[in-house]
């Protein structure tokens, strides 16, 4: 079918070849014309701004965003005025549910509808297909080409407990709910992203620590000397060791596989500084768990990693050695304490 | 090659199945006199008794131990004055690794081998293969075949990414280094298993008390109402949902397919009371981790919400109550506040 | 000078006799006539009505609202059409401050001032003053005789390395910034108070559980038995050790003095079933943390704790469980698994 | 009474001149000359070397060690040699309870007895007095005059709901168990001290961002915009708000009283790099905890807080940047990302 598709960044650009591929009808828009101009190249009809889009497309429109959240509003704003009652939009990005529900209030007398769709995949989603949580009303419907091809589909390799139902979620793409269940199911997908990605993170630096017994650390009243050392003497392979894990275990993954490809080319993975952003969900999804009195005390000790990993957690501790010198009169310690060692 | 098998529980019995399935020749023992009868059923020479066992097996012996941690060392009582200089004794279990480190050194004067491994995979490892963890000396090399046939191996499902090296990682199992090492990964594998299981848990709780808004909550000073119910009116399908995250998402996992699957035929888990048990693995990795200074929170908070899940922190809960009492003069609110509805 | 003051109830019937006690003319209303009486008994104006409270106030007016947080809203829809340009509304409750601002700006077209005052104290405030964190416009100099006389002031006793500056934080009052800014410290407040609470009760639960060695526990494939039971042999008394940690230790506190006291009278505080309730400024403290992008663990875990007292956990819980069955087959043990015995 | 005290470091100088003061014969010896020398100018007996420690105490000996715990051991096997039967060795620094319980039953044989003391007060503890946990037999009743002078004792400021009791916790000392009991208590404290100080810290930190909503964040698609900076626009006054609290609030302490003296004379605490060292109660005290199977999220939650403070999550940081760039192909922002200002 046809669909308008705006913002051709990462994600953008490979789910409009996927669509190309899939044999649907793309008009495309960027701010950057090399992006519009790549996908031509695919077969797409370039627009070379947004009128040019809204005019390129039959009523009823679809036009799938796809730009950083902080960035949907203004595109909203520019682009409403041109379309007309029946025209739908679709909000592929990682925007806040919050704002699904107001926006489709906000379009509603207007007679344009609104859908959310939180979409996972990455960069692997233009081979393996994107994984689609979409909310909205009977608009979603219409859309089911687009979803059938940007999703997985039936033709994703089989997997062991596999259900026969009659959902398209088994397609990869599912109809969540009314505006906002889409962006709220990708938000919790993102906030579990953050606790499964920590789990790993944290058993890896266990394993590489594991030969702590072999370092020399002085005795002093500060520090306290590891009563041990014979039991940490082990100097763990790390690519190896995710590389196994991802044949048989339990906690087999598709993270595990990138993670084990990330460490086999890189085992110090030295390249990175460890400074972590997060994009939102996790912090929204740990504000909705706050919200629903659900406790979710891994989800955010992830979150809260990044936060650490990136010096927010600066302050505190100052106050923690602070209090250490007027109690105790204990006096820090220089930076060689860690037992990272950034040379290794 | 042949092996003895002491222990045919859930794990022995579906491990000696699939060595059998391999041609290999096993001599297996259990107290449970069925137990062998089952396994002797399948071409298992059974043994009544340790001497038996012993005596059924050519020196130089190799003896799998799948017994419950806390029996491995009253097997070895039992076993090692019937072995001889040469033999290899093999403990499959669950073992602390510093209890291979011991038992190690403890074997080492009569010149028996010990070798640790790490097991997983559950009851499904008959036909995916365990994925082996293994510790020890240059006895390991002798026991490749039984390795071989007990890993997924090479016949198991190609995964993007994976590297072609001379490890034996691809095939599921892996030397990791001298005795200990195995349970060791096998110990930090598992503290990892607890931080994905709770990560996708509180994803789902979040999901599942996304109608909280539509719930009645009487506004008094001992709790705060939820400031905007409206944002909380989603009846979420959690089989779909689950199901869905299983196609093309990046979180995508084998826990997950177990969780879709466990969801599909009981969407409210009904038959289970959440008293979550821990075997001591994910105790000894946060044990480990605070050894070697690395902080652990995502797998220390899985692991403790385990121990609240059975009631350990009842005492806490009192002393909060009665300090908000002493303070405030609160009253604790009845059972009622929840806003899980058992009957759901 | 002369106040208002509407809501009665355990904080504004405290709070009011202590005004009393100041000299100072206040008029009172309450829902609850026998509220009034109580106040009226003491020397307060009873009235019957917000009108007739109004009417017996001198302009410009000061009212004090001591009532719950959800009933803020309806008290002001009633109250403000009969007050005029000059009158103050202070409200002394746990409104979160997203509502001070709120309602401030609405307010400031009549020329109406508002100010917002987090308290805390509790039921001993009567006698040791209450603290008072402050926030508004100029409005907040003229009340200064008030929180003089809620406030502890000078004659608290001397505390170390007290500082004689010009602020009255020694005073036990501070005007802490613009509308919202008494609310936004009181919430961060009881945020750390939630944190300390924990903190204790945590601790106190170790020391409760140190004669774990001296259980009885079944060894089961399902459970890891205790390592060193030799090591946990301590019958603790709490009491006791609540009581020395009050003199000289550096855990010294008011809410330790709170504790000591409850385990005095009451060392199994059986009376309590441990369902905690939360107030709301924990979980503003948190979702504002995660706006800052700061690292909030300890405050979160207290937060967390709270829920999963309440049961909150339970389906996360279950999912859990149905993990751990699909997995490896594993069969819940029943209750009896807690080491914490009801009975004792 | 007579005593003699191994270690004139901070804590044994201070504590051998409060017994000085008490009138007791203190014979102190330390590996540094000067140390002793500066006793001895206060009366104490001094002792070139641990023999002529011993022959200047008249037996039965009661002999005090202060050292850092790891080196409890190597003073041990010196001295124990020198002593006799009915002897006593008490050992008042920060060893771990296992320890105790090994040296005690070590000493046995000899008929010298061990007594294990924790020690709190810090640097404060000359004028306020030492809160001593006591573990062991019998031994410990000889020495109440040594705790009694120690401790606070009656002459402490009294505290609302003092009890009065037969036990001499009032008095700011308790024997609190048999051999190890004292430095149980101990731990814990300390653990529950890690918690405390966190939870001060973490608040402070919420507040001290409280300005965010004015900094100028680009809006990428890396990064989630800040959705209302309005609420943000405060400029807290830390050390006002610190003092405030210490006045009437629920959470005054001794901990906040350094608190806000450090922040009084450093608001930015400028001179700390908050790099922040643990001595190894707060690990044991999870150790103990997780053996116990008894949840302790906020005391771990703080103890990581502070290994991460070192660097020590750096590895599993870089872990989850090469995730990030797997799947969805995000590079690490460069480092003024962070909120923090270190110039502020």
């Amino acid at each position: 079918m046809q669909i308008g598709m705006i913002g051709l960044g990462r994600m953008g650009a490979n789910m409009t070849t996927r669509l190309l591929r899939g044999g649907h009808d793309c008009v495309v828009h960027d701010q950057n014309p090399d992006a519009i101009g790549r996908l031509a190249a695919l077969g797409a009809t370039a627009a070379a701004s947004l009128p040019a889009l809204v005019d390129a497309l039959a009523a009823p429109r679809a036009i799938w965003l796809m730009v950083p959240a902080g960035a949907v509003d203004a595109v909203l704003a520019a682009l409403t005025p041109l379309l007309q009652a029946g025209d739908t939009i679709i909000d592929g990005g990682n925007s806040h549910y919050h704002d699904d529900l107001r926006r489709a209030a906000a379009l509603r007398p207007q007679g344009i509808h609104y859908v959310d769709v939180g979409t996972s995949g990455g960069i692997a989603g233009l081979e393996r297909g994107y994984c689609l949580m979409i909310g909205g009303d009977q608009a979603v419907d219409r859309l089911t080409p687009i979803f059938a091809t940007l999703a997985p589909g039936a033709g994703a390799p089989p997997i062991p407990g596999q259900r026969s139902r009659a959902s398209t979620a088994s397609q990869g793409w599912l109809h969540c709910g009314p505006h906002g269940a889409g962006h709220f199911v990708k938000m919790v997908h993102n906030g579990i992203e953050y606790g499964l990605m920590a789990a790993y993170a944290e058993g890896l630096n266990v394993l590489r620590h594991a030969d702590i017994g072999r370092q020399a650390h002085a005795a002093t009243a500060e520090t306290t000397p590891l009563r041990h050392p014979d039991l940490y003497q082990y100097d763990m392979n790390l690519p190896d060791i995710a590389e196994l894990w991802r044949h048989g275990s339990v906690i087999g993954s598709w993270l595990l596989d990138l993670t084990a490809a990330a460490l086999a080319t890189n085992p110090a993975l030295s390249g990175f500084q460890g400074r972590v952003s997060d994009s939102g969900e996790g912090r929204w999804t740990i504000q909705a768990a706050i919200d629903e009195a659900v406790p979710t005390p891994v989800l955010s000790a992830a979150l809260y990693s990044r936060f650490a990993s990136r010096g927010e957690d600066d302050f505190a501790n100052r106050v923690l050695s602070a209090m250490r010198h007027a109690f105790g009169g204990h006096v820090e310690l220089p930076g060689a304490e860690s037992s990272e060692n950034p040379a290794r």
